[in-house]
């Protein structure tokens, strides 16, 4: 079986991007505007259509079995608004990805958006990070590292600050990919490009620098777009830490950090897994995504990753399997009841 | 002739760290405080003694000839103060770089640091450029593309903020490197992993969204840190600029920005020769710099970058040659003159 760790439902009928328009137009007249959930009407055909030709082709035509599904990353917008404005959002972006994991149970299991909003309490993001697993079957979530939308002047990722959403997605037994959203102050950043990357590399070194790991040994965290530069840089970060008398970074961060493999050319695949431990390596796409064309080069998409790792010299069939699936349920606790229910 | 394109003064004496720990005292009394350049009492033999058993003496055990030598990176510090504290500042880290490369020709070239100050016009750098390049004999500058030292709000490197620089840098023929200093939004930026490696993909992702190299052809930029995450990305990249339909990177981009070696494991330069055409790829280590230490898996040091050059497969004598020299004197066009007026 293929798990792509890494898909945001990035295709959602236009009624989704209707009701965050009418959010933006709120907060335009009154900034302090205390957002209801209300209702937002998407019928099932509606959910069907937007995916059919779309993801669930491409998982076709490419091979793959199962997308471990979330909200958009760019469209989570913690910087916009308050919390109530995050509330409501992330709770609707949620229950339609619910929608579709009981539609293809087959093909997509749910992770969850966090209603995270600059300065507020974490409780919020607690609180439906709960109903996400509980009620709705999810086995993860998405953790946005800087809600500022491209500041950096938050709480870094190993600030007690979190520490109650980490106490509870131990509790529940689910892990976090650590995704920050759309940048705001464009053109200084644009969003998949350089701000993604940035923040990939940024988190990985909040937890070189602490001892976060030890508070929470239990902790799963993947980083998304093959680790940001961080394993292109793996002598570098190995250096430092041996300068900064940390511990070796496989004992230190590589029990609780995973990397997928949304790196959209051969080389860089390679690399990858040459550098890092087979059981550090998740295979994700982030399909559909930041990257949708056709590479002149080898007359595929950028993004059908699975041809990367397919032809990396670098793996065996075994540590394939690993990659590809076996790591997936490992790093994911939830994931096996979740796929035995669809009947995989 | 080997020529390291990115070496720091990282060793002056401490004179210079008690001339800047004088002004940030000025500062704390008054942020308004006008510095006066003032003078700063450091011996030739104190200078002597700060290169020789350390960058004099791992040219000679590594074999490098040449260092194109510039100010501390992590000390420009050009959130500190106002534009008078950047400009006495970075003057006397520019004379102390002068005097070296007067102490030792054959090995030092200089390289400017600039006064740059966040809001401050950019004038004051285009003076202090044509001071070190006409009467000093520098052959390139630094840029800070973050003068915020992290919080990313300035001027995009494409915004006409710069143009005035670029103008000069143009008409003297010297090259910049684009190099952030030291991060002031700790714990949440650590300096030489995550800022430096960030702001390289962020300079990069600048100019491909931007038609900067169309209105300075004769522009040419050095991303620093092997290009951050560019080179391991250069798929996503490459993917990016086609959906934006900008032209394909090699024209639109790679006559103008050029990358160094500064990756600290064989994986990651052999991944560097491997995707980025040897046109742009100059040898640097960053010797003595972010990382110190000895790598236990070589028994070498982590930044001793010549022995991942000699030993990648993607390099044969000629296109190892361009790598050393050949790229540094078309990328530095004064090179040439400064190091036969050397004896070199």
């Amino acid at each position: 079986m293929i798990i792509d760790c890494h898909g945001h439902y990035t295709t959602a009928p236009k009624e989704l991007g209707d009701y965050r328009d009418q959010q933006k137009a709120d907060l335009k007249k009154n900034a302090q505007h205390q957002a209801q959930k209300g209702t937002l009407k998407i019928s099932d055909d509606q959910l069907r259509d937007s995916v059919e030709g779309a993801q669930l082709k491409l998982q076709r035509e490419r091979g793959t079995d199962v997308t471990i599904f979330s909200p958009r990353a760019s469209w989570m917008g913690h910087h916009l608004g308050n919390a109530s404005t995050s509330k409501a959002w992330s709770e609707h972006c949620n229950d339609l990805i619910y929608r579709l994991t009981k539609l293809y149970p087959k093909n997509f299991v749910g992770v969850a958006q966090l209603p995270q909003s600059p300065g507020a309490p974490i409780d919020s993001s607690v609180r439906e990070l709960a109903r996400c697993v509980e009620e709705l079957g999810f086995v993860g979530c998405n953790l946005n590292p800087d809600t500022s939308g491209g500041f950096f002047n938050g709480p870094s990722l190993a600030d007690k600050y979190w520490y109650p959403l980490y106490e509870k997605m131990c509790e529940l037994r689910v892990p976090a990919m650590i995704h920050v959203s759309e940048a705001c102050n464009t053109p200084y950043f644009q969003t998949t490009g350089s701000y993604y990357l940035a923040a990939d590399t940024v988190a990985f070194m909040q937890m070189m620098t602490s001892d976060l790991f030890k508070d929470f040994p239990e902790l799963k965290l993947i980083i998304p777009h093959g680790g940001g530069a961080v394993p292109y840089h793996w002598g570098r970060f190995r250096g430092l830490a041996q300068d900064m008398k940390r511990p070796p970074l496989t004992e230190h961060l590589l029990k609780n950090i995973f990397f997928d493999t949304c790196v959209y050319h051969q080389p860089g695949i390679d690399l990858l897994t040459r550098v890092m431990p087979v059981e550090n390596i998740l295979f994700g796409s982030e399909m559909i995504g930041a990257v949708r064309g056709i590479d002149p080069e080898t007359g595929h998409g950028y993004d059908d990753t699975r041809r990367y790792i397919e032809q990396t010299p670098h793996l065996t069939v075994s540590t394939r399997h690993m990659v590809y699936e076996g790591n997936a349920r490992r790093v994911y606790p939830r994931l096996d009841k979740a796929l035995t229910a669809s009947g995989r």
